[in-house]
């Protein structure tokens, strides 16, 4: 059999599996499959190497499906090459299966979770580089959808591709004309997409994305690129199936029962060919050791300084000690103080210039490969790429962010630039650690705890330079506070962080002139809060609590506190506390704790009390 | 005096007010307002036709300063045109002054808040939108940055302007090579620009822009284009002033007072000129008129209804209504039920693809203009736009956001496409409104109420079918509650909303078949919050609350909720309640309510009681 006899017989099986899945299933997006199918048959059986065995070995070459409602025909590739039973496919977007209705790392061979359209290019972009610095032989492939390529955060990628020279990263957009709702801006006009990628930097190849020979040399002409390549294919949306192809209206449907059997007669019988054969292995390849510590040299500090600066002098200091430290910024390293890192280790910075997104989405990339990546923009910023941290966060992405210049304490540039709704964003992240050191030395110490704790953590730093309080020995354990002033007979107690601590304890030395006890606690770890102390120093403090922080009301330490004390006010919340997964409403209002039945349970308990 | 004579010597005293401002002030971006003094002449004293006494005139043209830090030379130009008192411009950065540190419209010629990079362009896009719609002869000038041409969100705008065909739109990119921290990435390479600006539909002009009689000539071609016109000009850093002229290191740094006496010694006297004499007036014009009213016909519901698609029903029923109601879709119309205003309305709906971040851009240029925008998208994705959604409100702007398919309750499509997060984004946002209707009667009055509250407003909708509480005629103030299950025995209160109202009444019935009394609150006004009604209930039943959402914990109903509570459990928050401004640190701790005075009043207060 030929290799495109072979491949047009694996495409034919990708187009069943993802119709027959999507109708038992009785959602997802078929069509969107069958018009990349023929492309995923060349990609996955002919182009691509990697070890079945292993989704870790150094040598694969990595894929990512940026259009990620094509994730039933993901599945049903992962099948034909053997490391998916096959029988496990119709377990698709069921609640116990890892096989969800858009991508998620629960299935061990996806390195980011996709769903949220845009952002599977910059991904592969930090996968690339990740490859590159790791000196991995392997090769990067991104799948995108046309409708996507309207997201800036598409440009940004692939200005940075470019920009950083990666020959080793293939896009391939499947450009099939139709969006969820319409035609998309540009439709078939392949030409406009090439020249914007061209404009980008990037060699452009266009393919009809059904003919199986001319992809293969599409594919071949790429290996030889000298930067990013692109292939732009020409397709059909619902390929393959009459009554399906080029019609608006088929986005987000799975075929009725007796609509499945007319298509699998227009396709034929699943047709016969050992898939896993013709699955390339990768070359051989070692993961690079290195230093991998974690106890960075502490600062001897003489003076107030900003935490700002602190967070600087830590990382560079980290970066000594641990190799898989990366570092990125957005033009404002001078700001952040991620010059620093910058100065000591260049090969292992990346300066993303003014594009916040696709520096969080690079991260996400890096951080599949293995690295730590610490990423540091103005807090106000980090807005910018909210949909990228969140899908960072669905992707068990090891990141740590760094918001500076939070709050009105940044003084005149005014309210742009103060970051006053970034622990709103960060707080609600299950799992994310928030910190916000007051002076340098937490500061110091809240980058060494980011850096051991695996997963998303945020830092929020000052602009302005604040006293010292503690010692380059002060532990700070995460989920930890301190309590700065305490006696016994305290009226109230003030929590705070960052820069009203300090105005905490200016408060506590007013009052003492006037015999009223404080009880000052320094909450620098806002999540996970250290309830325990809170609610021991209210329950000595009369109840009496005052929260003082440099933020928006919502979202922040004083509703984290809130919600904490109200536990004394006999509150139960009932919400979703973990990361939610595919399966039926019912389900998962039942999984995630908000149903009927958790809520008759907080009754019961609440009245039994 | 010849037209470039004359612009010259405007340009030498919008580069002499710049520098002194910013000493003056201590802080700000002189360098980067040198680079574009030419070209503001210009723009502000030649091209651009305003109406000095009236920055509401229809005639008018709009200017938008997308790089915001360049803010000093803007407020020198409306000196200089005589519409701010040219000793005003010594106030910039106090507290006091509506010339903030970025353009805010404190000042009223400013439409749009800038000084997160990257957002104008689309502001503008919005703008000249709104003259086309409203047959207004204005035109709008976007001035950018080169670094931030980095951003994804200019490539989305420009991708929309050419699409739009928008030949009143003219951006002007100020190419000074340097960046905060560094080069950016293109340098002065204006032909990487052009082809990228051509590749998405544009007519380029590339200008020395420190060439005055150049300058004008471009800016009379970019009359004549057919579609949106970009002039490329190619420009020093820090221009007029020998050292300062394209360094590295100037960005965000005043002249010391000796510096300034250097540079304006360089610079020579101020130039005598008439600058107010050159303003041209605009063309006569008068913004249309129409039907304003808000009072939608409702609709008798049969049977389980979505909340989303009630959303659309009751928009289009707006629509017929109110004539300044816009909509935009970012292609899920058909999933927010927003494609029943576009069938109704097609010249007042605006597909804007997949790019959400332009969609809230583009709201904000047509609010801006008197428009009533209405922007749906599924909530997830409501992230990729919150630094937009972030900055509408400092533009104090009229935008009605909907998010759909909310929660877990969405089901399989899987985590990326559920918006769990979206509440902790428009609670945190001062005046902001967030409606969270249950059923379809709510639904359709939260649509009322959002446009007849002016500001922004955030409605919540959810994808399954809910059943009908409530009737037509039902009204939903906006901070108000249903108490849809109340006794005189009750044991605990339930708040809930959205889906979860529905799970509450269920856990009623299973409690009263044990004669446990619940009470049931509707929380649709999540905020501003009904505490009164909450309080009251969580007094008449024992203290004992639930809270129930289909969202992460933190920053949502049950932190609202909580924090309502608290006050019982003697709880003071204290934190920025108020939209800040420009002002020194400690001036802002002070007037924001987060300074030790602040602290010391609450303390005392908790323990007077």
């Amino acid at each position: 059999m030929t290799q495109p006899d072979a491949l047009r017989k694996i495409a034919a099986r990708l187009r069943i599996h993802s119709l027959r899945m999507t109708t038992r299933a009785g959602s997802g997006h078929p069509t969107t499959c069958l018009s990349m199918a023929d492309l995923a048959a060349c990609l996955f059986f002919s182009e691509m190497r990697y070890n079945i065995g292993d989704p870790e070995d150094w040598g694969n070459d990595e894929f990512v499906l940026s259009k990620g409602h094509a994730a039933p025909i993901l599945w049903a590739a992962y099948a034909e090459a053997g490391i998916i039973p096959e029988e496990e496919l119709f377990d698709l977007r069921k609640i116990s299966s890892r096989l969800e209705g858009h991508p998620t790392p629960r299935m061990s061979w996806v390195k980011a979770a996709t769903g949220s359209l845009g952002q599977g290019l910059s991904v592969g972009v930090g996968i690339a580089l990740g490859q590159k610095l790791g000196r991995s032989p392997g090769r990067t492939f991104v799948m995108m959808g046309d409708g996507e390529c309207a997201e800036g955060a598409v440009w940004e990628a692939a200005a940075a591709a470019a920009h950083l020279g990666l020959p080793n990263l293939v896009a391939v957009v499947d450009v099939n004309r139709l969006g969820q709702s319409d035609a998309t801006m540009l439709g078939h006009d392949l030409g406009t997409y090439a020249r914007r990628f061209r404009a980008f930097g990037w060699t452009v190849h266009k393919v009809n994305g059904h003919d199986i020979p001319a992809i293969l040399e599409v594919l071949q002409k790429a290996r030889t690129s000298t930067g990013p390549a692109v292939i732009l294919a020409k397709t059909v949306k619902g390929k393959g199936v009459s009554f399906l192809e080029d019609l608006n209206g088929w986005h987000g449907k799975p075929l009725k029962e007796e609509e499945l059997q007319r298509a699998l007669r227009e396709i034929g019988p699943l047709p016969e060919v050992d898939s896993k054969k013709r699955v390339r292995p990768p070359k051989k390849a070692r993961r690079p050791e290195g230093e991998n510590q974690f106890a960075l040299a502490r600062t001897a500090y003489a003076d107030k300084t900003a935490t700002r600066l602190a967070y600087g002098i830590a990382l560079e200091k980290l970066g000594r000690v641990n190799d898989r430290v990366v570092v990125l910024d957005g033009d404002v390293k001078n700001s952040t103080y991620a010059e620093k890192f910058f100065e000591a280790f260049p090969a292992r910075s990346f300066q993303s210039y003014i594009a916040e997104q696709n520096m969080v989405g690079m991260g996400i990339g890096l951080s599949a490969k293995g690295y730590i990546p610490f990423i540091a923009t103005f807090a106000a910023f980090l807005t910018r790429a909210h949909d990228q941290v969140r899908m960072a966060s669905y992707s068990f992405s090891n990141l740590k962010l760094c918001g500076s210049h939070v709050g009105v304490s940044i003084g005149e540039d005014g309210p742009s630039q103060m970051g006053l709704e970034d622990m709103a964003i960060f707080r609600p992240i299950p799992g994310c650690a928030v910190l916000y050191p007051s002076d340098a030395y937490c500061a110091e110490a809240c980058v060494e705890a980011a850096a051991r704790r695996p997963g998303l953590c945020y830092i929020r730093t000052t602009r302005p330079a604040t006293p010292l309080l503690y010692s380059s020995s002060e532990p700070f354990p995460v989920g930890g506070s301190k309590v700065l002033r305490s006696g016994d007979g305290d009226a109230a107690t003030v929590v705070a962080a960052g820069i009203t601590v300090f105005e905490a304890l200016k408060a506590h030395d007013e009052l003492k002139k006037e015999n009223i006890g404080l009880r000052v606690i320094d909450a620098y770890s806002v999540e996970p809060l250290d309830g325990e102390t809170i609610r021991r120093a209210a329950a000595q403090t009369g109840g009496r609590v005052v929260i003082a922080e440099d933020h928006f009301p919502a979202g922040g330490l004083g509703e984290a506190v809130a919600a904490c004390l109200a536990g004394e006010a006999r509150i139960v919340h009932l919400c979703v506390r973990e990361l939610p997964r595919s399966g039926k409403p019912g389900e998962l209002l039942e999984a995630c704790g908000i149903s009927a039945s958790h809520i008759v349970r907080a009754v019961k308990g609440l009245v039994q009390r």
